[in-house]
Order: C-alpha cells, then sequence, then structure tokens
C-alpha cells in the first residue's frame, strides 16, 4: 500500500454523485444544477483543475452527470473525467443555456418534474437561468436548497481525513519552525511570509487561508492583516495558519509569548486551555454544536473572561476553510461521526492584546481525534 | 512631495461615492446597497481592512453612507473611517435587515423611491432581503442593476494608476529574477514558489493570483496549474503572474525559451509580437474592445495562427484580477482615458507548446501608456 491508497479512491466522484442523488426524492427533484466550485469539486473529485474561478456548472441526473466548462479548463477537465461516470461539455453557450438544454425533454408534471438549484448562485444568475429556461419552453422548475452538498461535504471520508491530517502535519511543522525564527524586532508580515514559504515549501499546495500574525492590540482583532507592527518584549503573538494538501485545508492558532508572560496574559491563556481541552473532551456524535460553543463560554466566564470571545467556537473545515458543522450557538444539530471541526476559542481585550488557541480534528464514533500536534503549553520565545 | 502623496488621496472615498450617487437619478434610485466586497473597497478607500470574505455591505444615500460590518472587523474599520463620510455599525442583525432598518421611513411612491441592489448578490442573499423589507412592511423597492460600481471602477485615476506601476514594477522585477533562477530540471512548481516569494519578499501586499509556469503541452493550457512536470531543454514555459500593492493588481505574462526555439516557435513568438505592439499602437480612446481584439486576431491569422487564440484579448486590472473593459468580441463600446487593461494575444498548439505575451497599461488622452517594462525580445535561457 502506498500513500496514495490513503489520499485517493478512485470511486469517490461516484460516491459523492450517489450521495447527491439520494436527496433528489427528499428535494422532490429529478436533476440537480451546482454551481459552487467547492462543491464540484467534491462532488467530481477532480485534482488540480479547478482555481479560483467560478467557471463550471454540474448538472447531475439520475443516471448521468455532466460537467460544463470552457476551453480555458477543458483539457484539464476531460483529463481529470477519465475512468469516472461523468462527461464534459465545453459547448460555447451559457451554463443556463447548457442547463435548459439537459432539462429538455422533461415531462412536466411528473414527481420529478423539478431541478434543484443552489441558492448561493447569483440573482444575475438565477435571472439567466429564467430566461433560458422560458426560451426553451420550460415552465420553472427551480427549487432552491440551501447547502444541499454543504451539508453533505460535512461528513468526510477516511481519504478527506487522511488529506486532511497531511495539510496539518505541514502546518505543525511550519509552527516548530517559526517558533525558533520569530524575535522581537521582526514585523508581522515578516514572520508571516516566513510561514508562509516554509508551507509552501514543504508540500503544501497553497495556503488554507492568508495567515494572521497579530502582536499586541492587533491581537484583539480576530480578522488583523499582518503588516509594519514590530513584536516587542512582553507582547503575546496570534498566530492564525493552514496549509492546502490535495485538495483540503488545515487550519490552527497558537499564540507565543515574547519573554514571561504578565499574570493577566497567564491566566487568559489558562482559560483559554481549559476552553479549549473541555470542548475536545466532551466532542463526541450526539454533543450539538451550541452545547460546545456553550461549554467553551462557561469555562472562560468562569475564568473572569465572559463575553470576550465575540465569534463562534468553531467551524468546519474540508475542501473550504469555513464549512459545516459550525460551534456556534446556531447549531442545535447534533455532530455525527466523520465531523471535521475546529475548536477556537479566543479572548479579545481591546487595546491590550488578543488570545486564541486553535486545534482541528474529526469527530470519532466515540469522542474527537485531535490532527493537531503542536503544544498547549505556554510557548515562550 | 513623498510617494504617499502619489499613491493616496485623502479625498478617494467621498469622491468615489460622489461617482456612485451620480448614478442615482439615471437608475432611479434614492439608495444603493452594496456588498461587492471590491466594490465596497472602491468605495470606502480603506487599505489593509477586507479580506476575502463578504462580510460587510455598504449602504449609500445621497447625503450619508453606513458601512455594516461585524465584530471581527468593527474596530479596523473604525479606524479607517476617521475623517471619511462614512458611518460603521457592527449592529448584531443580518445586512438585510440593516438595510431595511436604512430603508425606513422613505415615503413610497417618491421619484426616488427605490433601492439599488447588485445583481451579483446571492439568491439567499435576495431571499433575505425581500423578507426583511417585507417585515418592515416596506413594498419591494429593488432595482437590480449590472455592473455600476464595476463601471465606474472601470475608470482610473492617478492614484490608482500610481498603486497599479508599483504592483508591475514589483512584477518585472520578479521576472528579471526569475530568468536568472530558471534552468532544466526544476519543477514548473518550484519555478512558481521562487516567482511568488520574490514578489512577496520586495513589497507585493500579496498575489495578484496564483501564478502560471506551464512547459511544454502544459503551455497549451491557458489556466494551467503548475505542478511536478520538469523544464525541459528545447521547450518554452508561460509565466503569468502579478502581484498587488496598495490593494491594486498587476498582470504580465512572458514565455520564455530554454535553448534556442524552433522554427516554428519562433513564428508563434514573431505573430504574438506583431499582434501585441499592433495593438498597443492602437489602443486610444474611441477604439473598441472589439475591435482592438479583432486586430489581435487578423495578426495572428496573417501569421498562419487564426483560431488558436480561444480567448479574450485583455481585461481591465485594478482592484481586481479581472476588471472593465475588457478586449474581446463582446465588448462594442469605446475605451475611455483611465481604462486600465491587459494586452495578452495567446497561440495554444495543444499537444506540442502555448504561448502568450501580456503587458498591462493605461489608455491615455492619445494612446496607450504600457505599465510593463520587461522585453519583448526573445528570452532565451
Amino acid at each position: 500500500m502506498t500513500v496514495f491508497d490513503e489520499l485517493n479512491d478512485p470511486k469517490a466522484c461516484e460516491r459523492h454523485l450517489a450521495c447527491l442523488r439520494e436527496t433528489f426524492p427528499e428535494l422532490g427533484v429529478g436533476a440537480f444544477l451546482v454551481r459552487d466550485t467547492s462543491n464540484i469539486q467534491w462532488l467530481t473529485a477532480f485534482d488540480d483543475v479547478f482555481d479560483e474561478e467560478a467557471a463550471h456548472a454540474l448538472y447531475v441526473c439520475p443516471d448521468h452527470a455532466w460537467l460544463h466548462t470552457d476551453s480555458r479548463y477543458v483539457t484539464a477537465c476531460e483529463n481529470a473525467a477519465r475512468l469516472k461516470p461523468l462527461e464534459v461539455s465545453a459547448e460555447r453557450e451559457t451554463h443556463a443555456q447548457f442547463a435548459a438544454k439537459r432539462w429538455g425533454g422533461r415531462a412536466t408534471g411528473a414527481a420529478d418534474a423539478l431541478l434543484g438549484i443552489e441558492d448561493g448562485v447569483s440573482l444575475a444568475e438565477y435571472r439567466r437561468l429564467q430566461k433560458a429556461f422560458a426560451e426553451a419552453d420550460a415552465e420553472e422548475p427551480f427549487v432552491e436548497t440551501d447547502g444541499v452538498v454543504v451539508g453533505l461535504r460535512a461528513v468526510k471520508d477516511r481519504y478527506e481525513i487522511a488529506r486532511m491530517r497531511g495539510a496539518q502535519s505541514i502546518t505543525d511543522a511550519a509552527f516548530e519552525h517559526i517558533v525558533r525564527y520569530m524575535r522581537p524586532g521582526m514585523m508581522e508580515r515578516q514572520v508571516q511570509l516566513e510561514l508562509e514559504e516554509f508551507m509552501l515549501r514543504h508540500g503544501a499546495q497553497g495556503l488554507a487561508f492568508p495567515s494572521i500574525v497579530a502582536t499586541g492590540p492587533n491581537g484583539a482583532s480576530p480578522h488583523a492583516i499582518p503588516g509594519a507592527t514590530m513584536l516587542e518584549a512582553g507582547q503575546c503573538v496570534v498566530l492564525d495558519f493552514g496549509a492546502r494538501s490535495y485538495g483540503y485545508c488545515s487550519d490552527m492558532t497558537r499564540t507565543v509569548f515574547l519573554g514571561e508572560p504578565d499574570p493577566e496574559m497567564r491566566a487568559v491563556w489558562d482559560a483559554l486551555r481549559e476552553a479549549n481541552e473541555s470542548v475536545e473532551a466532551m466532542l463526541r456524535p450526539g454533543v450539538t454544536g451550541k452545547e460546545a460553543h456553550e461549554r467553551a463560554e462557561e469555562v472562560l466566564a468562569a475564568a473572569g473572561f465572559g463575553g470576550r470571545m465575540g465569534h463562534g467556537l468553531g467551524h468546519g473545515v474540508g475542501i473550504d476553510i469555513h464549512e459545516e458543522p459550525v460551534l456556534a450557538p446556531r447549531n442545535e444539530r447534533p455532530l455525527v461521526a466523520g465531523n471535521v471541526v475546529t475548536v477556537e476559542p479566543g479572548i479579545y481585550l481591546p487595546g491590550k492584546f488578543g488570545m486564541r488557541l486553535e486545534d482541528f480534528g474529526v469527530v470519532t464514533d466515540d469522542g474527537f481525534d485531535v490532527f493537531t500536534n503542536s503544544t498547549h503549553d505556554l510557548v515562550v520565545i
């Protein structure tokens, strides 16, 4: 068995398409039009084909699937579609026209005479669909769906988990490297570049997202953009970063200290660590995202830092850096085995500093398997 | 005068908002809701605040503008909004609810009793707007607009031009560096990383887009993703890359030769160079995007490479890598001074190789000022 047996299932496209088709009866649709590139990525299981352009459409019927793309991508798509139950078309027409043509001869009134579309499509695309179907003399058969494929993607299989573990290995190694590299006097931006270059030079296919390196009061902004601020002794630095490997993301945050932390900083770190570990110990199938979030809030409040988080405790990770399910008050659904989520309590003290401690891992049959290997101990530079 | 006087106009937000307000009478709207992050970036002229998340909404009235964001960005937004005619809100409500509340007391039936929205919003966001306005007892006042702010952004001012010239300087320097670095036996991916690190280490705030490094037959795919393919003597390599500086993009492509090109390769390069230079010499206000594209096609066809391009000749560049106007058959509108466009003829011979030669620059009162300083001569490594 090679590493690729762990990473690649030649039947992934077939399985994922089958998962989507299983939703048809409940949705009352006879076909589904997918426009979100990450959803198409998951359904086709193409590697190294799609980029940031939303230039593709996947039309899925019960017994067939077509990928509509354009001349720029057709060769790569055709190569990737070999041995897969998928037909590639680069016909010069809009995705809407393509869909209307596929829909074509379908009898109205049949139980499956509706077409699922994603409510993430743009309003302009929706108008194009209306027009194309009207021109094809089809009544508007659209069922606007919310998160169907995203919902399917929330449960990862072992190949996807292997990819994310790999991405996290690179991320852990980058953390080890950057701890040795950082010192007072460096700019945040310089640390960011070193961190990102390390990941890219050690196997990352790309970054999961633009890294955060935030020192001093900048750390109190959860989405700070690294700049010319210099690292100073006595401060803490928030490092939030991730790699992309075989199409899948990793995500971790550590906060490190430039010199021994003062008592307040230490108290914040201890609270974060307890919140993080308390949640990681409770995660298992049946726990809801809301319960996990509330546990963290309770721990933080008990330590005197109630109301200082301001964001959800965690989110799903996969092809996208933010996926389902979320660990947040709005998610009252129980987690299931295969959910991959971050656990990232944060405490932000505006004008002073901020800290966050984030791992990610997979919900297993009886617990939570953390992918992140970096320490939870205080890291003092 | 410092470099920052060239790069930064403290009145940019005010001017850009005024440009948008000038469109209100023609659109028949009394206010406009902006959701596209690049559009918001342009209208607010915030530097280093927004990232890839579409987490913001800008509501523009004739005499006021509000930016609705969330707790993660509020500090940065408030700092950036100082001295600007802009109010920041991080109230916990959806953007749709925020817009409905602002719309509030407006009299229906008035000449301006309509709200401009962008047709790039998602269908889900559109449904949220409908719901929020219904709950606020407002009739649906939406005018679905296509490319209003994008159209305004198509004419760049001197500050924006200075930012793009700066981005291109970094890009030219990276090209010089990579020509010295490249040699047969390297992987495409290795060249890509070196190119990108150089730009990031020399002042780029980020990449304009993921760079393309495509050798041999891979070059025949205009959107090839760099991989493990090795550079071989006798081949040509397409390098398509750009930097981001002060929020603005650069974009260039050069094709370089690993050893003296064979006669066919030389013929392709000569045709590309002639197409590129012929178009750059003709660009001026009044010329249409279609005419520019057709001129390039004519030159390529005369050289025996008709129908081998397969993509538009060029596109606008600015905050986004692909902006208005395009140099393509579908654009029959005349260019105006201030348009910044790429000129990038390509010839793709599937199974053999591909080449592209791309500059970018600005349409001036009487011609075209090219930002790109790298040579059009054959570069042989």
